[in-house]
C-alpha cells in the first residue's frame, strides 16, 4: 500500500518531529526522550498527573490528545505497539505536582506489561504514588461476564475526556482514579472493519478480507472480529453494533449518553454521519437522550477501512467532566 | 470500493440529517430547503453574512465549517457538484442582516454559473447585496499569469476562516470581500494525489493510478495534474509541491506564513506530520516564519489519497483573521 514516507525505520520519530515543530505552543518533548512527550503549558501544583499511551498509528490517539483539560502527557510507542517503560517513567516524573499520576491506557498485554514496570519504578526510584485505570470499551473482544479481558478501542477517547476533567476539577488521586473507572465501566463499543491497513515496514496488509466482505468487532490491529460476512447497509451495520452494545449494558429510557462514531483512517465523513443518523433514530425510539455527539477520526489505525460506534452512560458527574473544555493539538472543544 | 451506506441516491440527504442531528445546537436546516443550512446561533444584526458552498463529499468542507467565526450558512451540493441557485438564495435571507452577504467558493464551472444567478436573484428579488470572492489557489491549475483561471482546493480554509472573522469584526461588506481576496490573493496550494475515490453511484475509481505512481497537481475530483511519476519519499514530495509554491508567490524572509497540510480522504496523520517536518525545515532555512499550523483532513475528496500544501502570506490583518476564534461542528479554535 502507497505511503506518503521516508524510511520506514523512523516513521514514528518523523511523525513526533513534525507533530511538536506545528503546535509549539502546545507540546513538547521531554529532552531525557524523545517518546516522551508533555503539555507546553506548565501543570499546575498538586494536580494529578494524566499520562496516556500506547502505540503509534492510531493518531489522533494517542499524542494528539495532549493539552488543557486532558492529559498532561503522553509516551509514545512504536507503530501498533506498547512504549517501553522508559518515556512512561520519564512522563511520570515531569508532570508529577506532588499529587500523583494516573496511567490510562488499552488493555493489552504489552501496555499491561510496561505500563505496570513504569509504575513499579516511580513508585520505588521516584516515590510518586501512580493510580491505573484500563480501557476494556471493545463488546466483541470477550464475553460480558469477563469485561476485565476486553480490549480498549475507541472508548478510550471517553475514558481520557472523562479523566482529564476529573484532573483538572482539582480530584485527588483517588477519586480521578475512580472517575476513570467508572467512565470506563460506563462505555461500550462496537467496531466494523471493511479494509485492512499496512504496517510501513512490510507494505502488508494487516488482514485478509473480501471485496465485498466486512468483518463485525475486527480490532484495532486487525485482531479477528466475531462475524465475518457480506458488507450490508450503513443502517443493517449500525443497528448490529448498537445492537450489540444495548444487550450488553442497561440503558433505559430517560437515561442520556454521550456517543462517538469512529472512523478507523479511510472512512469518509458523509460515512460517519450516515451511521450517526441511525444510531440517532434507535435511541430516539427506546427514550435515550443523546447529551453531546462526536463524529469524525479519534482513534484510527493508519488507514484502515470501517468505524465504530461507542455509548457511554452519563450520569451527573460524568456530564460535567464531558462538558469540560479541551484544548489539545488534535482535539478543540469550547 | 466498499462504503458504509444505504441507497447511493440518498447518500447527502441522509449526511446531512446526521450531521444536524448530531449537533442541533450549533446548525440547523432552513425549513424551505433541506440543502440550506445555517449557524443555529442567530447572526447579529448589521453583520455582513458569510455564505460558503460547494459539492459534497470534501467535508469537512462544506458544511463543517459553518459555525461562531466562520461561515453563517451553507448550500450543500450532490457529490463534487455545485449546489443550485435555490438553497444558495434560501440561506441569503436567512443570514442578511441588512448589511449584505458574501458568498466564498471554489473556481468550477458549475459553482461560478450557479452562485452566480443567486447573487442576481438575491439583488432583483430580494434587494440584497451580495459580493463574491472565489478562491484560485491550485497553483498546478493554471499558469501563473492566469491565475483567475486556477481552481480552488484546500486553500479554500483559509479563506473562509479569514473571511469569516473579518465579518465578525463588523467589517462592512466592501471590506469583508477585499479580506476575502486578498487571503485568495496570498494563499497557494499544491497536491498530490496517490489512490481514486469512488462515487458512491458508481463505485468506479475516479481516476487511473498505478500501484506505485503518484500524480503530482492532481484536482480535488480527480482533474488530471501537471506529471504522473513514481512515488517518491514523503520529503522528496514536499520539497516539490513546497517548492512549485515559492516560486508562484514571493515570499521572503522575514516573512510570516500560515500552513496547511490537507489529507484528502484516507492519507493518515502520521504521513501528514512527516511532510509538515519538511516543511518547516524548508521554510525554517529560507528564514519564512510559520505563525500557525493546521495540519489534518480539512478539505477532503471522499477516500482519495494523497495531500496538499497550503501557504497563506499573513500580513497584519490576515494575522488577526486567523487568530480569531472559531467553533464549528468539525472545527473548534481556541
Amino acid at each position: 500500500m502507497k505511503k506518503l514516507m521516508n524510511d520506514s525505520r523512523y516513521v514514528v520519530e518523523e511523525m513526533v518531529e513534525g507533530y511538536v515543530k506545528a503546535h509549539p505552543d502546545l507540546i513538547k518533548q521531554l529532552p531525557e526522550n524523545d517518546r516522551a512527550l508533555v503539555t507546553a503549558k506548565e501543570t499546575r501544583e498538586g494536580k494529578v498527573g494524566v499520562l496516556i499511551g500506547g502505540g503509534s498509528g492510531h493518531e489522533p490517539g494517542f499524542l494528539g490528545y495532549v493539552g488543557e483539560g486532558m492529559a498532561d502527557g503522553v509516551a509514545v510507542g512504536n507503530i501498533f505497539a506498547s512504549p517501553s517503560p522508559d518515556p512512561i517513567l520519564e512522563v511520570t516524573k515531569a508532570i508529577d505536582k506532588g499529587a500523583g499520576v494516573v496511567y490510562l491506557y488499552g488493555n493489552y498485554a504489552g501496555d499491561v506489561m510496561n505500563f505496570g514496570m513504569a509504575a513499579e519504578m516511580a513508585d520505588l526510584e521516584e516515590d510518586i504514588e501512580v493510580g491505573m485505570a484500563l480501557a476494556t470499551d471493545d463488546v466483541a473482544s470477550a464475553p460480558k461476564e469477563e469485561k476485565e479481558k476486553r480490549r480498549g478501542i475507541a472508548g478510550e477517547f471517553f475514558i481520557f475526556k472523562a479523566t482529564g476533567a476529573a484532573a483538572d476539577f482539582g480530584y485527588n488521586l483517588e477519586d480521578v482514579v475512580r472517575v476513570a473507572k467508572k467512565a470506563n465501566e460506563n462505555t461500550r463499543s462496537m467496531g466494523v472493519g471493511l479494509t485492512p491497513c499496512s504496517l510501513p515496514q512490510t507494505g502488508e496488509p494487516s488482514f485478509e478480507i473480501g471485496d465485498d466482505e466486512m468483518e463485525i468487532g475486527l480490532g484495532h490491529h486487525g485482531e479477528p472480529g466475531v462475524e465475518k460476512g457480506p458488507l450490508q447497509s450503513a443502517d443493517e451495520v449500525t443497528e448490529r453494533l448498537v445492537n450489540d452494545i444495548l444487550e450488553d449494558i442497561e440503558i433505559n429510557s430517560g437515561d442520556k449518553v454521550a456517543v462517538l462514531v469512529n472512523g478507523l483512517g479511510s472512512t469518509s465523513r458523509m460515512e460517519l454521519y450516515t451511521m450517526f443518523r441511525k444510531v440517532e433514530q434507535m435511541l430516539s425510539e427506546l427514550g435515550i437522550e443523546i447529551y453531546r455527539s462526536y463524529v469524525g477520526d479519534y482513534i484510527t489505525s493508519l488507514e484502515m477501512g470501517g468505524a465504530s460506534i461507542t455509548l457511554m452512560k452519563l450520569d451527573d458527574e460524568l456530564i460535567k467532566t464531558i462538558d469540560h473544555p479541551v484544548n489539545c493539538p488534535m482535539f478543540v472543544q469550547k
